[in-house]
């Protein structure tokens, strides 16, 4: 595969990484996975707009989110002839500098890379529902900025794996707040219920677009915290992500969610997402 | 300088780092700084133990804190002719993988990197104190491993910086818990107290090495919570730490601590801390 690195596309084995680079001694940076739909990236403005506040919020200077689209795009026609379903990664750190915590004196330029692989769309757990856990959420105050200290997610990634769960759902002081790698939706009595944005969430593309399906569907939107008490008591829930789209939670804790197979609502949100990412 | 690079000696400039390293992507790995005084590793096996709970707690497989004293003499033997003071950097990850949150799930080696540099002791801080300011803990729930997800420290460090601060120390719900490379002391009507060990802080090699020290001098420990308002009518503070060793506080948020100077009790462990350092 060819990757994009610090200006150049090379062979992404051909990426060389200074030890001393503060994404690998601090993880002092950021990143975003974009998907593409037969070489059509999907909601890129988006992802440049969430890239840019990643950067701000870190304050990191860089030009990286206005050519990020060339880039990706460069990458797809490289990668995937632009045709193939794929995903993108890209990742910014500070850049590499003799070690220390605050931000190097002399500015130094980013680390700039940007992979690509291929990625079939609409899984078996999209079709078919998946099963999650919930687990305590002990991220940082920041969850907000997609930063690359992904550790809490990677060992509660880990031991929703053990249990034979998708994904593990983080629960802050008895409220919802999301997935390790997804936001959460869930339906009750008809209406679409999200954790609101704040710095305990990331801003997802995906539950954005989920918000605007539910809105041309005339289905009501609440965006209000949720116990764990009402979380397993909703009629249909949902992982919201680029990588996971919109999939039906069946199973919590081993206990069925509703009828304990993918919900009449949540199908519906699926087939409008469908037909946006065939756009 | 030569490194230590996954089992081989070479000069540091020649470490490559896989960009899919799970240190680079998810910052999935710890680290230890070692103190080299004259080319005596300080408390070297503390530090191996340490690294030892970090690489358990984060479900690392690993033989590294066993040859780490081994790796860490031979660095100040090729880089320091065994005499100039220096610290050593050792940091361990999951390893190069496909990127995906869980774990590999056939186990890849760790990545295992030492480095050194010179670094003479006592700073000018240590001799005539420092200021510091007061900042929200905001990292995660798991500051008893010392893991190398550190942006919340880097931001909080930079502010420290930007505020003419030798370090910021964070304050979790009202209590002090620890600074963002090193542990807290003070003193109170002629007693040592500090943070006890919980998940909240490190459990910092110079922090143990100065409870010692009190012991042997008959001045009373106390292991509890402070308070942001008692830290700040505190007769001393200081910073613990491998780097910064033991660097009295003078001002916090520009309030001055006792007289404004080192205190008498704080220049005393200094005085049994570099004794001990030169052993």
């Amino acid at each position: 595969m060819i990757a994009y690195f610090n200006g150049s596309f090379i062979p992404e084995e051909e990426i060389s990484i200074k030890w001393n680079d503060r994404g690998f001694n601090f993880a002092d940076g950021c990143y975003e996975v974009v998907r593409s739909y037969s070489g059509n990236l999907f909601r890129i403005n988006d992802h440049v707009k969430r890239l840019a506040y990643s950067l701000k919020e870190l304050q990191i200077v860089s030009d990286i989110p206005e050519k990020i689209e060339g880039i990706a795009y460069n990458l797809l026609e490289y990668n995937h002839k632009n045709q193939e379903h794929a995903l993108v990664y890209i990742q910014v750190t500070r850049g590499a500098h003799k070690r220390m915590h605050r931000f190097p004196t002399v500015p130094v330029p980013p680390t700039v890379l940007a992979t690509s692989y291929p990625l079939t769309p609409y899984s078996k757990e999209f079709q078919n529902g998946a099963a999650i856990i919930l687990t305590e959420d002990y991220r940082w105050g920041r969850c907000d900025i997609k930063s690359i200290g992904l550790i809490p997610n990677i060992l509660s990634q880990q031991k929703a794996w053990e249990n034979n769960a998708l994904d593990a759902v983080f629960v802050k002081n008895g409220m919802i707040t999301e997935g390790t790698y997804n936001n959460i939706g869930c339906i009750k009595n008809e209406v679409f219920i999200t954790p609101p944005l704040s710095k305990k969430i990331l801003a997802g593309v995906t539950r954005a677009v989920t918000i605007t399906i539910c809105k041309e569907l005339n289905i009501k939107v609440i965006e209000k915290e949720i116990t764990e008490n009402e979380f397993l008591n909703m009629d249909e829930i949902m992982l919201l992500g680029t990588t996971l789209e919109i999939t039906p939670v069946v199973r919590v804790n081993n206990i069925p969610i509703g009828k304990g197979i993918p919900g009449d609502i949540t199908k519906n949100l699926q087939n409008t997402f469908i037909k946006k990412t065939l756009l």
